[in-house]
């Protein structure tokens, strides 16, 4: 119930807080219920009964974090029903992919470089693409954030920060590889967080910090690990993939995220692609390299417990690293079939969506304080002093 | 320690923050440490010493939850000192009825429906009654929120969601019972989560939602789940007893609080009625109807930790059932006499609560940044000074 | 990792959130890296390679926690640049005083009263007190607080507060010990906050508390049984200490903080001297008053996980004790050595330091939304509209 903690972060916006941790905390609470059928279906399912216990909470966990990715990616322009259907639909994607991809191909991914970040970040930039909004200007100046806001926003990412090491160390199994995945993270993680400072001041011109980059990008290291984790990375490997992380996270923020927006008409809330998207490729390349590395002599009596396969004799490590790959490629056909099918069964706005000028804005769905008219006056003047200030 | 989380859920107050979130701090020190002393005395005292450990600090965990809860039926109105010497006596009340339904007749509520929201609402609900003001109306303005507060509740909101599965499965024997405990809790949370949801967006009127209703009622599903939570609910158990919750706490806030207030005289700032009354009376029904339910053939050899009365032969589970409902009798018995008497007691002003007009407001107990005179023009000038300081 | 949890106890200046919470973690990842290599040197170095595990991540967040002590003395007046300097040398002097204490002196010091707190706090004083601004009253109207920047304040107080228990316990040997560590944490941090806000009315002069002793004092508790948690404190003597530590923190804003500041030249912006100095030193002396007192027959076979060397007859409790008050003296030389030689290489503004009048404000070193003129017009109108809406 962890990725909750993905609410605080999107409520960086300076008009749409309510909604970042509301439909957050709907999302999670349906996902959470509609993939423990689904994955349970798929993973657990035995004499017309499904088992559930620990193992499939941490499941439904994984898979309420890629719905909650996606959500990102449109946060802003699209209403709760709709993202219910988002949901019902992705849930099964996801339950899908990860079934090829862990019980089909064999392939490893314990924190989710793939299932859970490429995946969800894929999805729901597709899913926006396709959504895609010719007026959204007319809602362009609700999109910046405020001082408090960002503040609020910087809660989710200290939450996750110190919480990473334990999300992708909790699948792996018991003793060795929990520590080693929950170390892997952490280099990672701390890597990620200065290389994404120091990229944030050199890019900005003037030598200044963006919040949104250390939001955001200090995260990527987390992300990165998420295949290779539980694997020989060694401490080194985890800083390099994490300085790696935060630098493309960054530089995406600055640069590609306004390109995707102006010329392939993908309006991406919040930078979902440089969090989840890019790191998460990344990661899943990086998962093939150390998966074609391994070797009986660097794991020992722990092979088993990461490749049981190779362990087994059923594989060599090059295979392995070729199944890997195999994964991301199907991960990407899932994410972006899964995508435009969501959106072009959600696109009109017969649902609740908001109309172009009302996008970001919380008062369409929430009975916001001291507000008691949809849109009275200038409702936003509100904060408009505030950025104006 | 983790009910001190409840501070935040109060903070949605416009102008209390500080207290909202300082007293509850200091009702929290208060009762850990007094209820250490009463809990032991009842539970753990040998030979003029008592013992203390993990378990007696996780019980004055529990007493402090209680406390804290009926605190919110009375914020806003009361003084640190009142709200001491309520402490004072309810941990006292808490012990005695603790004792009684855990120790003397056998009652099972490890997650407390009972002892802990039950309890904690009633009481703080007839001493909020006893100490109704007429003229409470003179600080009404200052009892709604503001943006900002209510994001700041959300954080206490998704804190208490996350934990809640442990807070539940603190108390149970190790291992399965554990498990079961926690998925129970969580599927629960989940269910009241949506159905809250839909319910707030269908009495609104105009489909909008209200963030008091999801910063409550989505947390009623793991009050409901305080006594059978460890019993073998099944996970579609769990779900309805979870959508019950959310359901009757979204209806209790838009319907019932008001008309409790109009007709009956009881204040409740936070609706604990809501969110802690109600669903843990259904939370004890629902154990009486589950323990009366409970076989050997479906606990196997976890009977034992679960009604070891039954796994000895000493009872039946029909008995056991009569037991728990008896259980909830008593309950409601010392949380009506508890709250009475504090409520006569403490119920003049010679102590140090605020006047009429001067509830909800920070500054009369604190020094609030940027105000130095307490009420000094239209109290939410406030920020104002507040920013230019 | 969870010494991040610092950050938002720094956000009480309202000018300076993004600093306070930005730089905490980027100090923090910097530490992390810098202090498993130093320490890694110094513990685990073998046959040319540093072995790591959980416990040097453990230590290496200790590590990071007194940097951010230091951090929180020259909290507003530092630039991220110079900050990382400051950490570049403390890492080291903290792993050599750790080193000479625990390895070489056989101090015991497990939730780091020495270590840690005295060291983090006179290392950080020592510091601000070298890079003294005589004209820094330019800045002073940016020092307060604002209503919300104290309430973002409490989520790391409350947060430190819940996990204080488990920093303390984190490092002892399992069982018994640990769970003795926890429990007289939990006494401690109870009774400093009860002192607090008992204190804190009564040296008000109007009765009223002030938020900046509740968001402080109310943790030193935790300090001072950083030393001695470990040991036969006794709850009686925890719940003493505690009390204790509230009590001085409390004096120590009230009367010893504008002291410092005036006669002394010692501006110490978050306090770090009554919470982590003075309550830090108490401890040490707590350790060797309880280490001096230890016996056999207390201890049992428990006695080799506390004082191994006691236990193994090759020193007695009272050269324990004295070992104790030795170690903290070491402490002590080496936090103000290394406090004045950092001052004199960091002291001249030829690194991104902000000029007099630029301290405690974001906008220097952050691009803050909505102000893109650093102190155009009176930049904080922002929450005026905002509240009246």
């Amino acid at each position: 119930m962890i990725f909750v903690g993905f609410g605080f972060l999107m409520v960086f916006l300076q008009r749409y807080g309510f909604s970042s941790v509301g439909f957050t905390f709907l999302l999670a609470a349906f996902a959470l219920q509609w993939s423990t059928l689904v994955q349970g279906f798929f993973h657990s399912f035995h004499h017309g009964h499904i088992y559930v216990g620990v193992e499939s909470m941490i499941n439904a966990d994984f898979c309420a974090g890629a719905v909650l990715i996606s959500f990102g990616a449109v946060l802003g322009k699209t209403g709760p029903v709709q993202l219910l259907l988002m949901a019902l639909l992705e849930v099964v994607m996801f339950g899908v992919n990860e079934f090829v991809l862990l019980s089909l191909l064999g392939v490893r991914d314990a924190g989710g470089s793939m299932t859970i970040h490429t995946f969800g970040a894929y999805f729901g930039l597709v899913f926006s693409r396709v959504l895609y909004r010719p007026q959204l200007e007319k809602s362009k100046h609700r999109q910046g954030s405020v001082y408090h806001s960002d503040l609020f926003a910087m809660i989710g990412t200290i939450f996750l920060w110190i919480f990473w090491p334990s999300f992708n160390s909790a699948p792996t199994s018991l003793g060795d590889v929990q520590h080693r995945t929950a170390l892997n993270t952490y280099y990672s993680l701390t890597a990620s967080t200065l290389s994404t400072f120091a990229l944030s001041a050199l890019v900005s011109g003037d030598g200044r910090l963006d919040m949104v980059h250390i939001q955001n990008a200090a995260l990527a290291g987390g992300v990165v690990v998420g295949t290779s984790g539980e694997m020989m990375l060694t401490p080194f490997g985890a800083l390099t993939a994490g300085f790696l992380a935060g630098t493309i996270s960054t530089l995406g923020y600055k640069f590609l995220t306004p390109i995707l927006e102006s010329k392939f008409k993908v309006e991406d809330t919040c930078g979902v692609h440089n969090l989840h998207g890019m790191p998460g490729v990344l990661g899943a390349f990086l998962g093939v390299l150390v998966a074609g590395l391994a070797t009986h002599e660097a794991y020992g009596d722990g092979l088993e417990n990461v490749f049981p396969l190779i362990a087994k004799g059923q594989r060599s490590a090059k295979s392995q690293a070729v199944y890997q790959l195999f994964g991301l490629s199907v991960t990407l056909v899932f994410a972006f079939v899964g995508g435009s099918l969501g959106g072009f069964l959600l696109r009109f706005p017969y649902l609740d969506s908001p109309s172009d000028s009302q996008c970001y804005e919380d008062q369409i769905y929430w009975e916001v304080p001291g507000q008691h008219e949809p849109e009275a006056q200038t409702p936003l003047n509100v904060e408009e002093s505030d950025t104006r200030a």
